[in-house]
């Protein structure tokens, strides 16, 4: 089976990633922002390119009803730049791979994308490509009772 | 700064990983094993690897208060096997690279250091060398209020 497949359950969802302001209830994402990533930079580089990507996304998340905040390690290292984005009730992705100049606005598109979502997972179909090919990993809800036996 | 230090602002915390079944109250730990992992292996196989590792960490977990979640993909796929682990108010690591036939018993002694942590993270000191050098990433608590600016 593809990663294509298990990770998307639905293809056919819409993969309108734009649009108005989201609203908050149900369905509210939070970018987590890796602050202490290099991305393989010079270690003394100043702002460290997690940090830098932090405000840059916080820039971007303004009027979108996105919720960024900034950590200390994802633990990422070999794989940053690193986010990870959660929505209410559904999975936690964690992306690495990300590119400082272009990630800002690659998160919060993503992040609209997974609002809209109807199953609390991120839509495979309409995702930017750098949240495919930086896909690190994803855990479950809270509440997810598990696959049966 | 090292990822020991990141991840390890407890190093003195308990190492203890023994002891009794654990309280359930503030410190539950799940543990989510992939069940479509091959970890390298042949696609036919069956037991699929990961589902024989969730059945093997099941059966590790009988009387320990662990909880043990099959879960179908967790993105992690070219890092197999995989699995998650949470703890209630805690963070959630994900661990790759998981030896079929040692890492149940690694899991279960990994969640019963993570229970006993007093801030919600894994120690790093006393965990199994299989949960250091498996480390994926790590995501937040859910009420995780960020990093200041």
């Amino acid at each position: 089976m593809a990663l294509t497949d298990l990770t998307s359950p639905n293809p056919d969802s819409p993969a309108d990633a734009g649009g108005a302001a989201l609203a908050r209830a149900e369905c509210a994402v939070t970018i987590f922002v890796c602050i202490t990533c290099h991305g393989g930079r010079p270690l003394d580089l100043v702002p460290v390119p997690g940090a830098a990507l932090a405000e840059a996304t916080e820039r971007a998340a303004a009027g979108t009803g996105v919720t960024v905040r900034r950590v200390r390690c994802l633990a990422n290292c070999n794989r940053g730049l690193s986010a990870a984005m959660r929505r209410e009730g559904g999975w936690t992705y964690v992306f690495g791979y990300l590119d400082p100049a272009a990630a800002a606005e690659t998160l919060i598109d993503g992040a609209k994308l997974f609002a809209q979502a109807p199953d609390g997972l991120m839509p495979w179909r309409g995702r930017p490509e750098a949240l495919k090919r930086g896909l690190i990993a994803r855990t479950p809800p809270f509440d997810f009772p598990g696959e049966p036996e």
